[in-house]
């Protein structure tokens, strides 16, 4: 008998989808990106798909179904985004256990909705049912892309450059926060957790946006990425798979990370390595993507845009320049949840 | 606070997503459906998602994972069919815990993969994450249909006849049978259920086929059905569906309802109303559809379909007409779940 934890959540997805076969034409890319790509006539149609289970994905403690509802909706339009389309319709399934009431739900579908208010989404399906334990939300998006200008993450080219959008680790301090906060209010039904100055860390990890801006603003500009992913997992484990998939290396530059001041802050309260977290944080929902060289100096001037360093051959690995110049390979340490 | 078992899983959806607004003119039909419609071009592409958690959904004390595979993929199919369309693609996303080795979830995929390749469907995302408790399964399956030729549950009409595929009450009756051997079962290890001459009703519980025949058969007689569903949660609950949707009524006749004789064998065994099961067992994964009167000749001449009665106007009700010609109301007892 083989433990899971023996393989790792990619590891043991490659190892049950591998050597599965194509039977339709209509199906232009499956396994192995953001979305699955399907050609329907003029359009290719994104579908991406996301299982979020309590205790595993989200902590009801300090998440209020709500913004559960809202981010439920957000990471999966943010996968949409990352392949260069646009959400367009979404699918809800529920499992809940006794102890949540209709309100609980209704907070939660009232997330959802605003979220597909705000990017223009239709909830076209949804299904609950019973659950022995917890709540369990199954959300799949359906959208639509520009025949020749869906964008993968096995697509980047050696000297292209590696940009980022916003910036990184907010929503891990955010989550950090939380965490402590929950452990000094264990108990205490007096407590009133004071957030005052960490806002931005709160709303990056309750209430996170996709970036349909950036899709926009490469649109206006006539930007289109060689590659492209969002950052779900943290920056080095979504570099390691546009390294691995375009079979390239990468040089990042530490000095190069974007990093609000609030999660510099917040890093040296916990005593934490700033870029670490920049790094391996996770659930910032940023894109990350490679633009050829020659686009240099138009990339250098959009807005909320960072470039971070270059795409190289294979054979030079994946690797992070420190400020003091010394490079240290790139390692994902992912939440692998 | 209202209790969620107040409402009943159809009023708490319908409560959920009413007022739900339709942003795009892709959106051809979202909720309330088998699967939604999508327009991205020539065809028309559907989407069905189903979310089956154990426990709830299915016992793995006698449903050996690749049993459960196949039918996860299957049930999606048969939506699929109920919108009179092609199966194409399938995402599943898994939620394991730490109980379920590598070896399980290959099973789960092997059964998933068996029934892909044999209704030609891809396979076309996968996801597995951690789970605090149990299996937790999601499957989203994407098909196509011919524009105009999409069947929706909300189109029968006054004096149609009302069609039903294969046999009723079987699955259920497989699934008492499964239960019953579980009880004997329970604590004795040298425990050898004897299944002879029950393998039909097994199989039926265990690994059902959407009937993809049937669509076929329909389009080669160039029969466009009026209405249709698929029977999941057993034939009086989905004609009920097709009933308040359509704002129509029906008669059906008790003597016209299609049944095995395994089906009726078992119920005599087990003390239970034969009727009772064909029109409330469930998981039958039939096809109920509607044609109109002019085509009775051609409709009693299909292989494997049966017509069990027709659609009236909607103040007459809905109602069964007994082998003795009294008329009882149809009463929705689905499983619910």
């Amino acid at each position: 008998m083989t433990e899971i934890s023996t393989l790792g959540e990619f590891a043991l997805i490659r190892h049950l989808t591998e050597n599965i076969k194509i039977h339709n034409s209509s199906t232009v890319r499956g396994i192995g990106d953001d979305a699955a790509v399907l050609d329907y006539g003029e359009k290719e149609t994104l579908v991406t798909t996301d299982l979020l289970l309590e205790g595993i994905h989200f902590d009801l403690t300090y998440v209020p179904l709500k913004h559960l509802g809202y981010k439920s909706a957000v990471v999966n339009f943010s996968d949409i985004y990352a392949m260069n389309g646009q959400p367009k319709q979404l699918t809800v399934s529920i499992g809940v256990s006794k102890r949540f009431s209709v309100e609980d739900l209704e907070d939660f579908y009232e997330g959802l909705r605003l979220a597909c208010e705000v990017y223009g989404v239709d909830i076209a399906g949804g299904d609950t049912s019973a659950s022995m334990t917890g709540l369990c939300i199954s959300i799949t998006c359906i959208g639509e892309s520009e025949k020749g200008k869906t964008v993968y993450r096995n697509t980047a080219n050696n000297t292209d450059l590696i940009c980022v959008s916003g910036d990184l680790g907010a929503a891990y301090m955010g989550l950090q926060l939380l965490e402590r906060e929950k452990a000094v209010f264990d108990g205490d039904k007096d407590f009133r957790p004071d957030f005052g100055g960490k806002e931005y860390l709160l709303e990056r990890q309750l209430k996170p946006e996709a970036r349909r801006d950036i899709i926009k603003i490469l649109n206006d500009e006539n930007i289109l990425p060689t590659s492209m992913i969002d950052i779900s997992d943290g920056l080095s484990s979504e570099l390691l798979h546009i390294c691995k998939e375009s079979a390239v290396g990468c040089r990042i530059y530490e000095d190069r990370l974007p990093i609000d001041y609030q999660t510099a802050m917040m890093a040296e309260q916990f005593n934490m390595s700033l870029t670490t977290a920049a790094l391996n944080g996770g659930e910032d929902y940023e894109l990350l993507f490679t633009v050829p060289l020659a686009l240099h100096g138009k990339a250098e001037d959009l807005d909320s845009i960072k470039i971070i360093g270059f795409i190289c051959e294979s054979q030079a690995g994946a690797s992070l320049i420190a400020r003091d110049g010394t490079e240290a390979p790139l390692v994902a340490q992912g939440w692998n949840r």
